[in-house]
C-alpha cells in the first residue's frame, strides 16, 4: 500500500512546560539593565498593563507610569462609554456570577463617546506620564485621530487575532503602513502568534507586536473556537521574525508577550523565549490600585453572540509597587516581579534583556512532583 | 548483541492535545460559507445529530432540519421497538443509576417492529425536512428497504467498528457496493478511524464516512476492549483517504467526525483536521428539544453481555437554536457552535470548510495552566 | 566546546498510554479462538491467577481450572505456613490499616511446612484440575521436588526480578536449565521486563516467562527502589525475544503479562503488545470466590525490612464466572474479560491470539477528556 | 518563504518521569558496596544531610556521622546567629503560617557571630565525627578560615546557582582554585545543573559538586524566577562532566544530587543517572532527631525581598536509623533508603555505585495508573 502523507502537527510549548537553564556565568542582580524601548521611547521597566477595563484606569496609568512601566487604556471599553465608569465597574463587581455575562453584553453596547476618548487621554497626561491607548482595527480610523490629537504617546491596535491582510466585505480595511505614516507616535499591533504574521506586520513599519492568542486567565478563546498558540512557542516565533526583520532592515521592532503571565518565572521565561517586554493583566488586576475591585475580564467577554471569557475573581495581593518591585512576603512568584527578573538575569549571567534572550530553555513539564504535592497538602 | 526490531507505536492526537494556528490572512466571519454536501444533497449547516435514542426523535429531526442540519434516527432503538417510545424514555430517565444497565439490557430486547420503522420515517417526512435513518450492518438488508420505501433520504450504516471486509460464520455479509447500487439515496457508513479502512469503504461507492471509535462521552469502548483512535488523528487519516480517493476517482466522499465533540473549539478542530462535517450527540442531548430529558447514552450501552457505556446526566443548556446559532450566555464553548465555527474561520482566513481544512494544527496539550486553574478555583 | 554524549533514555509505554487500532477486516467475536498453550498443555482461556495468598486457594484453583484458566498457588505464602490459612486470612482482613504491615511481617515468618506443600497440591488435584505452584529461585531446589512429586503440573519460579545469571555469595545459585531437565513439567519463570533477559531465560529451555516488574496495583516496587518497566513496552520486548527464539530454535515459549491488569481493555492491549496470556491478581481478588475476603496484597508486602506494597481493599465485583465470561452489568471494563477479548478480536479481525498480536497500537495518552470528566462528575 | 531557525528546546527529565531498567544479571543485595568517596575521605553511606537549619544541628551531625553519612551545617543560618538556636527553631515551628515568611525575614537578619561559627564546628567534632560546613560564595573568604581552623573536615560552598565565573561590581569575586589551594580539606561546590558549568567547576580543582537547581520540596525557585533543570537530566549532565574530567585529568570529582529526593526510588534513580551520592533535606527533616520539629524550609526562604520557599510541615516518620537503614513499616519508599538502594543494586546486578551508574533508564511517566488510583481511593 502507498504511504499517505498526513497533516503534520508541530510541537508548541507553554509556560508550564519549560524551564530556564542556568548560565555558565553569573552576575549580581543589581548589575542587570531591564529597560524596554518601543520606537524611540525608553521605559525603565519592561512591563505594559493590558488594555482591560478592570486593570487600567487613567489614575492607574499614572501610578504605573511613575514606577517606570506603561499602562494601555482601552478606548472601546467602559471608560469611553460611561462618564462614571467607576460606578459601572462597581455594578459589575457586585453582579451575581450567573447574570454577569448578560450584564456584560448589555453594558458594552452603550456608544463610545468621542468626548470621553479625548478626556481620558487628557486625564492620563495630567498624571504626568506617557499615555498609551488601544483601539480595534475596525475602529482605528475613527477613534485614533482624536486620541493622538489629545496627546496619546503610543497607539496600540489590538484584536484577538490581527494580520496585515484582513479581508472584509463591507469596507476598505485598515492599512497599517498608512496608519504608521499618518500618526506621529509609535504603533504597537497585535495579537499575533506566528513567525509569518509577525514578519508581515513588522514589514508594515510598526514599532511593536503583541504576542499571544488564547492564553490569558480571563480568556476562553481556545475553548470556544479552538485557536491558540502557547506563549513560549508564540514568543519564539515572533522573536525570530524580529531578528530577521532587524538583520534585513536595521529596524528593531519590540516583541511584547501578552497574556497568561502571572508569576515572575513567567516574566523571565517570556524574555528567554525572546520577548523584549511583557503585557500583564491579572497580576495588575490584583493590585490595590486596580479599578476592577478584585475582579478581571477580557476584551472578548462582552461579545453579544459568542462571549469568550467571563468575570473572574482575582483578589488583591498588594500594592502595585510591591507586585512590581517588592519586597514580597509571598513565595509563589506573584510579587516582586522585577526583582525576580533581576534574580533570573543574575543566575543566567545576562546584563540586559537582549542577553537574557540568549539563555537556554529546556522542556521540563512542571508536573507537580510528589514533593510539591506533599508541600501543598501538608500545610504550606 | 543483535538489535531487535520492536513493534512500533505511532502517535495519535485527541482534541485536548491540539490547537489551531491563526492564519496569515483574516476575514470577517459572516463571509464564511459553512455548507456541507453529502452526495448531491447540500445542508446549510455541517452538522448531523447522532443516531441515539436520547438525541433524535422524529420531532427533533424536524427541528434540526429546519435550522439547516440533519438528524439521524436510530431504526434499531426504542423508537422502532415501542409505540410509546417517549414513555420508555421517561422510565429510563427515572431509573436509579445502579439499576439502569439492567433496565437497558431488558428494554432493548423488545423486537423491532416493521410498522414502526415505516411510521417513524413518515413522521419525519411530515415535518417537512429530509430524513436520515441508521441501521447496523447486520440488519441493513432486513430493515433498510422499508425505510427507503417510506421515504428516507439518507441511509446511515453504522456499527462501533465497520470495515468493507467483515467475516461472519453464519451468513453472507453485507456488500456495501451492492447496497449503494440498490438504494437510490446517499449512503453514509461508519465508524472507522484509519486511512486504510476509510479508503476501502470509499472504494465501495459510499457517500460519507463516520469517523470515530471510542471517543464519545457516553461510550466506554476504549476502557472495555482497548480499541480506539483519538479523533484528531482519526479524522486526519480519513481525510487523507478522501483526498486520495478524490484525486484518483473524482468522487468526493464526505468525512464526518462523530463522537467526543462538545464545544465549538472541538467542532473547529475537527474541520481543521480534515472533516467536512460533524456528528454531535451530547451537545444535542443538552437541548431543550431533545427526547432524553437531560440524559444520554450510547448505542453500545444495552449490550446484554458486554455493555460499553451507561446513562449519563447531561442536563439542559438551552434551545437547539441557541446551541447551534446562539446567542450564547455561556463562555465555555458549548453554545453557538456555528458562531464559533465562523469566528474560527475568520481568524484563520477560510472562506469555506475546504479552506478551513488547510489551516495549521499544533500539538499543545491543554494542561490547564495555573491561570486557568486559578480561574476555576477562585469563583468563575 | 565538545559535544558530550549523555546517557540515553528510551521511551517505555504503559497501559493507559496506548490504544489498539481497529483492523481492516472485522470478524464475528464467536469465531475467535482464545486458547493458550504452555509447553504441551492447552488452556481454553489465556488467563492465569497470580500466586497471591488473597487470590489463589486450592478451592479457587479448582473453580478457575474448571472455567478453563490456571491458578498458581504460592508455595511460600500462608497456605503452606498455616494449617488454618483461612483463619489467618480472616485475621489480616480485620486488622486496622496502620497495623497491617507489622502483622504481615510477623505472620510471614512462620516456617514453611513440607507436609502442607504436598497437601495443598493434593487438594488442588482433588478438584479435578491441573495444578500450578510457585516458588522463589532461592527455595526452588528445596520445595519444588515435593510439589512435583505430589502432582504439580506446572512449576512457576518467580521473584520480583529474575535473570538467568544470579550471583550470590553464600550458595550455588539455581541453574534453570538443570531444573527444566529435572522436572517433567512445564516451567514458567519470571518476572522479567526486557528483551535481553527474556532471551537468556528462554535459552535455558523454559516454557513460559512472566512479564512485569513493578506495575501491579498491590505493589510499590517502583516507588521503593525505582525499578520498573511499564507493561506495554515490557511485553513488546519479551514478545520480540520469543519470536527471535522461535525463529532460531523452533521452540515457542509463552509470554504472560503479569501485573497491573484490571480491565478487559488491558487484557486486550497485553495481547496486542505480544502476550500469549495474562496473569491477573486484583481482578480475581474481586471475585466472590477469592480467599482474600475483598482484600489483596503482593508477594513483596511482608518483607521484614523493606516492604513494597500493602493490603488494599479491592471489594467484591461478582462471581469468578461473571468476571471472566459475563454477562456484565458493569460498564467500566472490569467484568466479562473474555467477552471483551473476543469483542476486540472481532474489531481487529483476529481469529486467534497469534493474529491479535499483529494488530496495531497507537500512543494515545488517556488523559481523561473533558467529555469523560463531565461524565464522571455529572452523575454516571 | 524562508524557513526560519527557531530557538531549540531540549528535553529534561525529572524523577517521576523515569524508571530503572532491571539488569541482565542479579546479585544478592548484601554483596553491594555503597560507599562514597569525597577527596580522600570515604563514607560508609553515600548520603549527605542538607545545610538546612531544620535538618542539621551539631547533635544531628553526630548521629548521622556515626551511622556512616555526613551532615553539613549551614554557617550562615540560625545556628551561627543565635546562641539559643533551638529556641528560635521552636518559635518558627509555632508561628502561624501567614506570618512565617515575615518572621523568617526578620530572624535571618541577625548578624552571624564568629564565635558561634567556631563553637558549632567544635560541637560537631566533640561528637566524634567528621565535620562539614557550608558557606555562600559571598561570605566564603570571611567565614571559612575560622571554620577550617576550628577543625572542619569538609568545606561546602553553596548558592542557588554557582559558576566558576561570577561577575560582581563591588568586590573581587571568590576564585575557587585559590580557595582549594588555601584550605587543606576537600571542597564541595554547588549548585549547578549543566555539563558546561560542572566542567568549569571541576577544572578549579574542587572535590565534589552539588547538583540541583530548583527541585527541592521546600524551594520555589522555579516558580519565582523560572530557572531550573529537573534532577535526572541535571545529574546526567554533571556526571558526564565528571567522566570527561576523570578521563582527561585522572581526578575523580564526586557528583552529589541535591534536592527533591524523598524516596528510596529517587535515591536509586539519582545514582543510575550518574551520582556518587545524594544530599537529602526533607527525608532527614522527618527524622525524630531533626532540629526542625516536623518542619523544614530552604535557604532561599528568608530572602528579604524575594523569598523563594516557605516553611512546610513534613511530620515525623521515624528515627534517623530507621529512615536510613530500616527496618521499615511504611511501604511508600520513605524508610530504609539504604536498604532500597541495596535492593535496587541487587535487581540491576551492580556491585558498587560506579556499576549502578551504568544501569539503564527509561522514560516512563509515573502517571498514576488506574490501579494505583484505585488503591489510593479504596482504603489503602
Amino acid at each position: 500500500m502507498e504511504t499517505p502523507r498526513f497533516k503534520e502537527i508541530g510541537r508548541a510549548y507553554g509556560f508550564d512546560e519549560v524551564a530556564i537553564a542556568p548560565g555558565t556565568v553569573t552576575i549580581n542582580p543589581e548589575q542587570a539593565d531591564i529597560a524596554l524601548r518601543i520606537g524611540e521611547i525608553e521605559f525603565a521597566l519592561p512591563v505594559l498593563a493590558s488594555a482591560m477595563d478592570a486593570v487600567v484606569s487613567p489614575k492607574f496609568a499614572g501610578q504605573l507610569g511613575r514606577l517606570g512601566g506603561l499602562a494601555v487604556l482601552n478606548l472601546e471599553g467602559l471608560w469611553t462609554r460611561y462618564e462614571d465608569a467607576e460606578g459601572v465597574l462597581g455594578e459589575l463587581a457586585e453582579a451575581p456570577l450567573d447574570q454577569v455575562t448578560t450584564l456584560f453584553q448589555r453594558l458594552y453596547t452603550a456608544p463610545i463617546r468621542d468626548d470621553l476618548v479625548a478626556r481620558r487621554v487628557e486625564e492620563i497626561k495630567a498624571e504626568g506620564v506617557l499615555c498609551a491607548v488601544s483601539v480595534t482595527p475596525q475602529r482605528t480610523k475613527k477613534i485614533s485621530p482624536a486620541a493622538v490629537e489629545a496627546g496619546a504617546d503610543v497607539l496600540v491596535v489590538q484584536a484577538t487575532v490581527t494580520t496585515a491582510r484582513h479581508t472584509s466585505k463591507s469596507e476598505r480595511g485598515l492599512i497599517l503602513s498608512e496608519l504608521v505614516n499618518q500618526v506621529d507616535v509609535p504603533v504597537v499591533v497585535g495579537n499575533c502568534a506566528t513567525y509569518a504574521v509577525a514578519k508581515e506586520l513588522m514589514d508594515e513599519g510598526i514599532h511593536g507586536v503583541l504576542v499571544g492568542i488564547g492564553p490569558g486567565a480571563a480568556c476562553t478563546t481556545r475553548e470556544v473556537v479552538g485557536v491558540g498558540i502557547p506563549q513560549i512557542t508564540a514568543t519564539i516565533e515572533c522573536a525570530a521574525a524580529r531578528d530577521e526583520h532587524f538583520a534585513r532592515t536595521g529596524r528593531y521592532v519590540s516583541v511584547l508577550t501578552d497574556g497568561g503571565i502571572r508569576t515572575g518565572g513567567e516574566v523571565c521565561k517570556s524574555m528567554v523565549a525572546g520577548a523584549d517586554g511583557v503585557m500583564l493583566g491579572t497580576p495588575f488586576a490584583q493590585a490595590v490600585e486596580a479599578p476592577g475591585q478584585g475582579f478581571n475580564w477580557g476584551m472578548a467577554t462582552p461579545d453579544p453572540a459568542l462571549p469568550r471569557g467571563t468575570r473572574i475573581r482575582v483578589g488583591t495581593r498588594g500594592t502595585l509597587k510591591e507586585i512590581l518591585l517588592g519586597p514580597s512576603v509571598l513565595t509563589d512568584g506573584t510579587m516582586n516581579l522585577m526583582g525576580a527578573l533581576r534574580a533570573c538575569m543574575g543566575m543566567v549571567g545576562a546584563f540586559d534583556i537582549r542577553e537574557l534572550q540568549q539563555a537556554g530553555l529546556v522542556f521540563a513539564p512542571d508536573i507537580k512532583s510528589e514533593g510539591k504535592m506533599f508541600q501543598m497538602a501538608q500545610g504550606r
